[in-house]
């Protein structure tokens, strides 16, 4: 726990990570993570990137992107261009009533977001992580899992999982 | 297979399907379904309804809707309007190379619409079925399919399986 805690600072840091530079917002208006990122307006009208299915959660994600994030994904522009923001929609999956060996979403999980800021977020390959649950930021220590993941495994894409699906 | 055609055709009869009625366009530019659905520009881009998971065809598949379809999901305005259009991407499901248990999109399998127009399609719930493989429609036979599942399963949500997932 406590080794967490300093390598999440550590990363902050590194990322430069300064609560001053902030837009000014009460934390009635706008709840940002411990990396910074809050909810992007309107991101559950974005375009679809792919579905997923996450058998040991139990879970259907969808991912989503902003129109810098689509248009990057359409032309196959890597890395992605600042601005460029994905959201992952997570769902407990629920076995439909009416159709059978289909799940469908059941209870909402959570959102994640991806925030591609290059100099911001130096220090996380470019991208502020941040997760929410109930509309609530999760705690620093949910937020030092998401780069370790993605810097072990996609390098190649951008530090992006999710690939455009035709 | 006799029986199916036979049944195909009443029901297009029966939903006063007439060939003349349609928009004229040549087969190179519009491929049009035997119901007369044809594929909706720009339906990629389309908002989400929702992500399933189709475990006995190994699939998964995201459901979008045009901007009077999800007016209508929002608004939960029911019987759609007519104009409303889903559409349903459908991929093999792949195992992700790169994130345990989890399954992503692979080959794509087709793209299905059911298109809302309470007049033209009111042998079939004022819902018109169309399928489409590689951009192809599907033939009498496939389309003879859809309206008797969607009829006999979800008659209270304007024979729609899919909900918004909030």
């Amino acid at each position: 726990m406590r080794r967490y805690s300093t390598t999440v600072v550590a990363l902050l840091a590194a990322a430069g990570f300064l609560f001053s530079s902030f837009p000014a917002a009460t934390a009635a208006d706008v709840a940002a993570t411990p990396t910074g990122v809050t909810i992007p307006k309107g991101y559950r009208n974005w375009q679809v990137v792919a579905p997923s299915q996450r058998d040991d959660m139990d879970q259907l994600r969808v991912i989503l992107g902003n129109d810098i994030a689509m248009k990057a994904y359409r032309s196959k522009t890597l890395p992605f261009p600042d601005g460029a923001i994905l959201a992952k929609l997570i769902w407990k999956r629920a076995k439909s009533a009416e159709f059978d060996n289909t799940f469908v979403p059941g209870e909402p999980v959570g959102v994640e977001f991806m925030v591609k800021d290059a100099k911001k977020y130096a220090g996380t390959g470019g991208w502020g992580f941040g997760r929410f649950v109930n509309g609530k930021p999760a705690d620093e220590k949910q937020h030092g899992t998401c780069w370790p993941c993605h810097q072990a495994n996609v390098k190649e894409n951008d530090w992006v999982f999710t690939r455009y699906a035709r």
